[in-house]
């Protein structure tokens, strides 16, 4: 512990274990925590605050970025901390007491939950807990990996607590920019007009009053476990390739494209990885993650800038980062969540956006969040923030799951995240569907047609068929049907015809595995 | 006819007959026709366009701002020249041409369509029919009641027909304020700060060269058909007013509370009409459509300054307008639909938005379109441009129709417009069910007590718990029961336990009267 990164040299009385800092942290409380998948989250304090729950009575609400790291959520879960959780999360602990309606978890889109915070919709943050790389001569805290909503809770907290990260290097000083919107009614318009812009501070801005407490870590960020490239992702990426090249030979787009979004995930990964090979040159990124794709991009050259809430990278690539920081500083911005995601700036700016679906239907409603229409996976995510208001909104997902036994493309999605007014282009490895300017009837079609695995097409189609002569409409279905393929899959563990039964908690867990 | 509403000399040469114009209008092409919610309509070159349809084959895409008066629809509709239709629509012989799939229908959220047709997701318009009041000296179109999407389609269309109408007077010049969108990827921030600001010009800027015709006519807009408020619409009302004061005496909002946003239609208008009897002042509406509601509001007092892209009103408020042209003209501004709805300028005011559901689920999911989850009704509207982005995201349906055999609360909504997370308050005339920070197990018990109707309310619970029970998960759900109020209604014309059997196409019929 070196007190060389509290510059501010009235806080350095504020020092204490993370234990110590853990006591202001009480029963019932709201808690605001850094943390946006898997980087820039709190290593010692909720670890400490889990182990007091073994003595005492300690349920909270716990609002973060996004997905935490080192197993902090099943830690809090598995004490019994967490009474409601906000507004993201991954962990299989967890997610199965969300499920059991253990956990009241709130879903939701990650541009609002500070904007919620501020319009008093939800209860005030309490105590906030925030990483930081170092706190500067003015007050100003330095975060490290992610930004996410951490600006906010630090505004809003009555006790803040820092964890300062030993182990991330203080050049990190200088990649943040931190913009806080302001106070209705009379909020001025984000003068942000491009991805590589600055338009606020590099830090928080303490107010020293309401430090209650700076805990020394030295543990680094959980790193990324999305997986390497496979057939199936490249041939996705590869569809998209030839799409956008499409729309900048027509005319309708310049070739440096409009600036990319792309989800978390393996699949989005493997799709930026894929413009290593294109023809595109200047691209840049206004994303809510940046991942280890986008680095290969910018070291490659063909990505000129890249913009963000939070990074979350292999540990060899985030060395990597730390051994070029100049060179990265420059290229790269952290924001928070609510300007990385808003609304008004991805529809500015005309983003092309690129978001993982877990299931979508014959007319393009996308499923990204429910399996069976039920069980929660992760949450909707920054998906809603960006298809909205995207210039191309694009989901992608292989199309099939489970070695064949489920089909991505369904007759119905028994949960909607994204209805088809939010979708315009669809891609499995099968093929793209472009679905802008289509009616329903025209979607489905073309959705068959490009989208769903041959296993499944003759089925999708016959369903469609029966729908238009027995229901009609302007989007046609067969109500006593509609969810028969997803009833199926809970009896026999498959959506094709009738196999061995298995019972329905048994084929849920194994879906979620 | 007077050639004083044509103050550019150069174009008086461009006058002729509605018949003459619409030769400009050829089989396969795309017409952008002014006309948002009746108001603002061309009333003479469409006729004109059906009655050359009995003798060629003239088949067209037909883009408007919204809905139509006149019977434009049915004209068009009834003689087969509508091969695609867009953004929305609410006549009853299009949507049976639509829900039987004869004419393609492009249901689009209000805000986006001129976007789509910047960024060349939709083909060109290659004519554009605009009603005017008049033309200024230096070549400025003055639109009449409406803006809608006419500014867009003016600066895209290869012909321009005007039609001027003599029955508004010119007084109206002033009451438009038209701001067009840059293009990518330099475009600024939309500067509009507050609801009366003015932020372009008063006109439509026509580039001469491509003004191919000017028609004359005489006819006023189709008066509003909107219902006046009963016992369930004003209970709706009651208990929005009670909600609202409870937000402002928590601090939450100023007594001048933020922007109004109201759908179209009757229960909005009743809603809008509570607002004279209570205690608010100072009143501002950033909203799509003003109608009757609205003027009265500016009439008491409460109202100080009112926003949309258009105005639709009944033969007698429309004569109180134009009689006082002046008082009003200083407190009302039509604009572009792009900007009446756009997203940045939603979430900067923090609109609270009031939009009319055809039903919802127990966790808050919205159906606004489709009859039946089939079925469309009109179309989404500005619902979602609102919604998603409101400071106060409010939906408001009577807890039952037709006469108590369908209910408005279902089990699971079986067309999504609207998911739980752009939903934070539902209200029927049983009461007011304020959904913000609460996760959907919650929100469905919520629903259910506030909400439903006392008929369907046990069956409402037994459903909830029995999915809880069986099927668990964040959103619980029996998926082979979720649409079976539907089923039966389809099969015997009610939501209640079986009675008399209807055939499924009369029933759904007799919902859409």
């Amino acid at each position: 512990m070196t007190l060389d990164r509290i510059r501010h040299p009235a806080l350095h009385g504020k020092v204490m274990t993370a234990t110590d800092a853990a006591r202001f942290i009480q029963d019932g409380m709201t808690v605001g925590m850094s943390g946006f998948t898997r980087a820039g989250d709190c290593k010692a304090v909720p670890a400490a605050l889990a182990q007091r729950a073994e003595s005492e009575p300690l349920r909270i609400t716990l609002i973060t970025g996004a997905s935490l790291g080192h197993d902090t959520d099943k830690i809090l879960a598995d004490a019994d901390v967490l009474a409601r959780r906000l507004p993201f999360q991954v962990d299989r602990t967890l997610r199965r007491k969300i499920n059991a309606g253990e956990v009241m978890f709130i879903d939701q889109h990650l541009s609002e939950t500070a904007e919620q915070l501020r319009g008093h919709h939800l209860a005030p943050v309490d105590v906030a807990i925030i990483e930081a790389t170092c706190i500067t001569e003015d007050g100003g805290l330095i975060p490290t990996t992610s930004v996410g909503n951490s600006a906010q809770f630090v505004q809003q907290a009555r006790h803040i607590i820092i964890e300062i990260n030993e182990s991330v290097p203080t050049s990190f000083e200088g990649m943040h920019d931190i913009y806080n919107l302001e106070e209705r009614p009379h909020r001025q318009p984000v003068p942000l007009t491009a991805a590589d812009q600055r338009i606020g501070q590099p830090h928080i801005q303490l107010d020293l009053d309401r430090v209650a407490a700076i805990v020394f870590t030295r543990e680094p960020d959980s790193p990324s476990n999305v997986l390497p490239p496979d057939a199936e992702t490249r041939a996705i990426a590869a569809h998209i390739n030839r799409f956008l090249a499409q729309e900048v030979k027509a005319g309708r787009m310049p070739d440096t494209l409009y600036p990319l979004q792309a989800g978390i995930g393996t699949i989005a990964n493997a799709v930026l990885h894929g413009f290593e090979e294109s023809d595109f040159h200047g691209l840049t990124m206004y994303s809510e993650v940046l991942q280890d794709s986008a680095i290969a991009l910018l070291d490659s050259g063909k990505l000129a800038f890249a913009s963000a809430a939070s990074m979350t990278l292999s540990g060899d690539v985030y060395q990597r980062v730390i051994d070029n920081m100049e060179f990265y500083k420059s290229r790269i911005a952290l924001r928070p969540q609510e300007i990385s995601n808003l609304p008004e700036i991805v529809r500015r700016l005309g983003i092309i956006a690129l978001n993982t679906a877990l299931e979508f239907d014959i007319y393009g409603n996308v499923n990204s969040t429910h399996v069976n229409g039920t069980h929660m996976m992760n949450g909707i995510g920054g998906s809603g923030d960006f298809a909205r208001n995207a210039h191309l909104s694009i989901f992608v997902s292989k199309s099939i799951a489970k070695h064949g036994d489920i089909s991505s493309v369904v007759p119905m999605v028994p949960h909607m995240d994204h209805n088809e007014h939010d979708v315009d282009i669809l891609v499995t490895e099968i093929g793209l569907a472009d679905l802008r300017g289509l009616a329903p009837r025209e979607r489905a079609i073309r959705i068959i047609d490009n989208c769903a695995h041959p296993d499944y097409r003759e089925e999708l189609r016959d369903y469609f068929n029966r729908a238009c002569q027995y229901a009609g409409g302007q989007t046609p279905h067969l109500l006593d049907e509609a969810f028969s393929w997803h009833t199926r899959y809970l009896k026999t563990q498959s959506m094709k015809p009738a196999r061995a039964h298995r019972p329905v908690r048994e084929a849920e867990a194994a879906l979620m595995d």
